[in-house]
């Protein structure tokens, strides 16, 4: 008789903090046995796990709003998966759950760290990544909590094309903005823009002066601005903005691999002069709004609303690649591994 | 017999848009006879006249909150006077009264333009143009409705030895910040922050690194930041903050006399980390809560708990000397011509 064998995790570490670019060499995927479940734990099989641009910034071992990842720990974020053996009342076998812990096919921990949801009618699982989840939060409490979008705003997205911009432009038009304008890294990025997102212009910022290219897709000027870019383009929207413009700053992907401090926009005096509002925000300390978000995106959704795109990569041992091709803007929409 | 002399007024207007600082030769002064009072007009001789960092703004040709100034037409701006001759029925003779009218020691007008002010016990008129006025009630809504101060906040407030900055300090103070902190332009002006204003601690930013000094000075980090300077200041409170902190952008005078565009604060990614909040904003947009300002300041007057200064230039003719001295920061406290 031999033992059975047991269970193996495969899972993915930060082993060094990057400067600039991460490169392959700042991760390592290590092969780790399962212990046996003890009471309270559940084990799942991941089926999608997330790769996002604020982990970036937990890569660096700088201040902000979570702690910096360890090194020599698993990469920590969102993923979904089903629950293959349970040893509590909570979260029994066969569940779907969501959970935090990040870039590994098996997972094991304790039943309170994972949280059950039903499968969406008509919808792959990985709605709960993005859309139907966190991403989708994020544009709407950008929009609403943040940016305070009223009907007939002119509203801009910057990065339009990633998860947050493709959700923000459709809940800007189902709140009632007057016209969406957003702007994205390729011309292809730029037609789903207008043709599967409801945008009423675009641009692509590789063409040209972001300024330019801003102020001829928005004549009458913005008034809100949700921004996944930072630098040129939060520039190119102080210039654009209307008095009691409000930019709800959700990410600064320009800025996330640049070793040394960018100098800011030149033109921080329109802030005072057009009484403008910048709120930064993550989404963590908004979720009092999720329920709400919650109810009226599965309303929209149910209505066939609700666009999506998911760029996929296969495979646990290639979310390394996933995450540098979504620094690089290689995805369209919702960048996941499938496990 | 021989016709009665017409009053003459002399008056300061701007023959040219000044490019970075202005000079002598970007005004003039003229001598204007006035006609005969016409129904519904009053006379005034003005009694102090005031100068402001925001008239530098509207010497440009450039769109702001408040129209360029005209070339070749008086500069407009706050002053309090005294009816000299009155042929409406709302704004009598002797009436003390506030206007917009700007540089000149005679004006005459409409009478709805005037605004017949009591006088303060105990105060000379002066004090309608800054602290118990405008000055006073642009600190106070840039603490309360824009930075929305709370009780045990620290407090920074840049070029906290001007008019707007020593009301400023004091009005936190009163509403119950925690610790109130202060840069200004030399170690006499930081003395008198710390000395007579109740400031917890100033420092003098020509004396080096405005991020180092303000570290120091609030080593608990920042909650509030009320700016009057702009540039390195607003670059030194985005490193300072807390999380959740909150910028009134009220002022910018390091910018207002560069005739090119200065780079912006390199740490903008701050604002998404720490969920910071930068408004602008101008007074004007907010005169709702000049009724709640005034019966408070009234209070705090009466119970001695106001301080002021008030830097003084004797004769119309010297205004523009007020004017650029303002500008270079020779002031402390209120800068006013007495006319």
């Amino acid at each position: 008789m031999t033992a059975p064998t047991a269970p193996i995790s495969t899972q993915i570490q930060l082993v060094s903090r990057p400067s600039g670019w991460p490169t392959h060499d700042d991760f390592r995927t290590v092969q780790v046995e399962l212990a046996d479940l003890q009471p309270g734990e559940v084990r799942v099989r991941n089926e999608f796990v997330s790769v996002d641009p604020y982990m970036r910034g937990r890569m660096n071992d700088a201040r902000s709003y979570v702690a910096p990842y360890a090194l020599g720990e698993q990469i920590q974020g969102g993923a979904i998966g089903r629950v293959i053996a349970s040893a509590s009342d909570d979260v029994p076998e066969g569940a779907v759950v969501l959970h935090q812990h990040g870039w590994s096919d098996l997972v094991q921990a304790d039943a309170g760290t994972f949280r059950v949801v039903p499968e969406i009618p008509g919808a792959p699982l990985s709605l709960r990544l993005h859309i139907m989840g966190m991403t989708g939060l994020t544009a709407y409490v950008g929009l609403t909590a943040i940016a305070k979008m009223r009907e007939g705003d002119t509203v801009f997205i910057s990065g339009a094309a990633g998860a947050v911009g493709t959700a923000a432009g459709q809940i800007a038009k189902l709140l009632g903005a007057g016209r969406v304008v957003g702007s994205a890294g390729s011309a292809e990025k730029v037609a789903l823009l207008t043709e599967k997102y409801g945008y009423d212009a675009a641009f692509n910022y590789k063409d040209g002066d972001v300024r330019a290219q801003l102020a001829e897709a928005a004549p009458g000027g913005i008034d809100v601005f949700f921004d996944n870019v930072g630098g040129d383009h939060l520039e190119a929207a102080l210039d654009a903005f209307n008095d009691d413009g409000r930019a709800a700053l959700c990410g600064a992907i320009s800025q996330y691999n640049t070793s040394e401090a960018a100098p800011g926009p030149d033109n921080m005096a329109n802030i005072i002069t057009r009484a403008l509002t910048l709120e930064g925000f993550t989404v963590g300390k908004h979720l009092q709004h999720a329920p709400e978000f919650q109810e009226r995106m599965a309303q929209w959704f149910a209505a066939g609303d609700i666009a999506y795109d998911e760029t996929i990569v296969d495979g646990i041992e290639h979310t390394v690649d996933a995450f540098l091709d979504m620094m690089r803007g290689a995805n369209t929409g919702k960048m996941l591994v499938r496990v």
